[in-house]
């Protein structure tokens, strides 16, 4: 690829970011009534009226907008929008009797489920943290810190190591099977290594510095392949890996079948989850201090993983998922996986310099430019067909928001610029 | 064994108990200038003089005001006793900035070391808990509540399981080697285990039990010997054996050689710690109600090592330690070892019916009886030789104290009791 191509690509990313992604979601996601965000809107971006506000939903809006607004978009308003979610957070979600946030409120913010999910933790410790580095505002890091201090203390399993991830409103831990609390998954535990780095970044803790550290020797230690340094989505509590199943709680449209259990339980790998797994450890790094030099083998499999077997040479984009050692095993295509996909083939470019990355960066931003974007409403189609015909049309709900589509412009804009200075 | 040489052993222990340990401390323990207690004495019963409070010391002295009170003894008058030390503990070894108790002041109270040590933590807990189920006084629970928040945040191993020892005062993680950061002993796991047990009877909050049966989980998976079920004192973070070193921060008169390392380093077991451990995890099986019939092979094994190996058919008494296959590499006699024998004697009888441990109780009790006991003055030479000369002969030092002699004969005296019930 040329310099010129580069800056085509770079255009269309900020071009994007600034004039479809944050005004679809400014002019519509702040709920002038009750506080909070407005999540929910269909194909061509009208309100559906779904009467709920999760975890996930608001702290991630409260991470775009922060996010946003420290790498210098949206002329200074988004740190008021971003306030504006906490105040929510911490008014309506916030359990003042047990500590830690409701699971989900309906829109007035009466509380609708009163669970205590670790993954809707691991966003409100990422998004608060932001917050405060963004704006300033103490109150960031203060209920991070506070929900920090609550998952070590309720949820560390000081047996096995790792976390357990689903309890009651008081912190008891949930039954096995369905209910999650006999499991340790990827998904929880990638992302409070997300939370825990932009945590430490925040107050340069030592404790939080070391929480980090051990997510990480856990994650590289017993959630990758020791093959293939690809992800195993669940395990028992000692590390045994479990079939991968649905849970009551779910935190996702996961593309499950009836009966709650994939087809191949066992030897599923998710290229969206490997590759974003492999640019925020690499972020994880940067933040420490930490040279990624160390663990350049392991960063050159995961995403020698993910160009072999993951990119789509004929439609373009990232499947599904995939066997462990190699293949595909579902070619359909997912918004959040081209997301990251994204970010991750510039850090893989920018580390090892091999033009092949390049390449599949581009093939991915084609798909969401060509075919994943809504056009004239501004957010990506969150499913589509291997060959690009959107299968589901949504623009948001629960559990799709703005975190992976808005993240993946900034972050893609700012590698693009680091690539840029090396043409 | 018959019922008249019970009842003349339980008379024994009664008296001593109430007319010689019990008035030994309570006519020369308390503090009325500085507060708390002093704990430094003589052979002779003698204030030393040495200007110290160890947490150790504080600590140890109010479980055992307050479980002598809970266990009907004393008159009604250690309750206020006991409070008088919770006063001196929170009021002047508590760090208000940072939480947890500081390891040393002086007499006046002046901090003389100011790191957090969990071997202290783990008292603190026991004996604040045992002060709240003695006296109702919520200040207990409310303080064991929260160095129990503060080692599940700084401490826990999110990792391999199990937990950090040695901190500083801002719960920034010691260095490694002899600053003991990077080791895990049997000893602070041990008295973790008890400390949890004490505080789930105080609180009945699930966390605490969940807590206490991933630590039980933890002893008998990682620290016991495989095979023999003896203990094995210190190991690395990812649970391989270390050798036996000693630490800067001591927390008792360890017998090391100068060198700081004993001669065979990988491979001691404690008689005493073993027992201890046994019935230890008996009293938490009991206070979770679960029947101890589930571990009954390991309780057989770890009893049986004791007897066979740890008993002196000579001279009479415990001998300090051996190889975990079996022999003595140490035949002196230490007071703690002595005390936690006779319990775990006792409680081997009531599990496994066998006479053996009766003996082997009476053989332990009169070697304390005849020639440990400094009599006349009430307290116990702290280290003998294998016949029963005496070693050392203070009575109290800052890791020298009222714990094990009286709880040996408080829970000796309840467990005599159960025995003579059956005869």
């Amino acid at each position: 690829m040329n310099r010129e191509e580069l800056l085509v690509l770079k255009d269309e990313a900020e071009n994007h970011l600034v004039n479809e992604l944050l005004p679809f979601w400014m002019s519509r996601m702040t709920d002038e009534v009750n506080g909070g965000f407005v999540t929910h809107f269909d194909r061509n971006g009208k309100d559906t009226g779904e009467d709920e506000k999760s975890l996930i939903a608001q702290t991630r809006s409260v991470y775009t907008l922060a996010s946003a607004h420290r790498a210098g978009y949206g002329g200074g308003l988004l740190a008021g929008m971003a306030g504006h979610g906490v105040d929510y957070l911490i008014g309506r979600m916030w359990d003042d009797e047990q500590g830690g946030f409701y699971w989900m409120t309906d829109r007035s913010g009466n509380v609708r489920n009163d669970m205590k999910i670790i993954y809707g933790h691991s966003f409100a410790i990422y998004s608060l943290s932001e917050y405060t580095l963004a704006t300033g505002d103490p109150r960031g890091a203060e209920y991070a810190g506070k929900v920090f201090d609550l998952i070590q203390k309720y949820c560390a399993d000081t047996m096995y190591g790792g976390y357990w991830e689903m309890f009651h409103r008081d912190w008891t831990l949930c039954g096995p099977g369905s209910r999650g609390g006999d499991r340790k998954t990827l998904d929880v535990h990638m992302h409070l290594m997300e939370a825990f780095t932009t945590l430490y970044e925040c107050t340069g803790k030592e404790v939080h510095r070391r929480k980090l550290m051990e997510i990480i020797d856990n994650l590289l230690n017993r959630f990758l392949h020791p093959l293939y340094k690809t992800g195993i989505p669940q395990f028992f509590k000692d590390w045994t890996p479990a079939p991968q199943i649905k849970f009551d709680i779910i935190w996702g449209w996961d593309r499950f079948t009836g009966q709650g259990q994939k087809a191949n339980t066992t030897d599923n790998t998710s290229f969206g989850h490997n590759t974003e797994f492999a640019w925020l450890l690499l972020h994880a790094l940067d933040i420490l201090k930490i040279s990624p030099e160390n663990y350049r083998d392991i960063f050159k499999t995961i995403f020698e993983h993910t160009i072999r077997n993951g990119i789509d040479r004929e439609f373009g984009g990232v499947f599904v998922e995939g066997p462990n050692s190699g293949g595909v095993s579902d070619m359909e295509k997912e918004f959040w996986q081209q997301a990251e996909v994204l970010i991750g083939m510039l850090d893989a470019f920018l580390l090892l310099k091999d033009p092949d990355y390049l390449s599949a960066y581009k093939n991915v931003h084609r798909f969401v430019f060509d075919k994943m974007i809504n056009r004239g409403v501004g957010e990506w189609y969150p499913l589509m067909t291997r060959e690009g015909e959107p299968i589901w049309t949504h623009m948001s709900h629960s559990w799709k928001i703005n975190y992976h589509t808005v993240r993946s412009m900034i972050q893609s804009i700012e590698r693009l610029n680091r690539v840029l200075a090396e043409f």
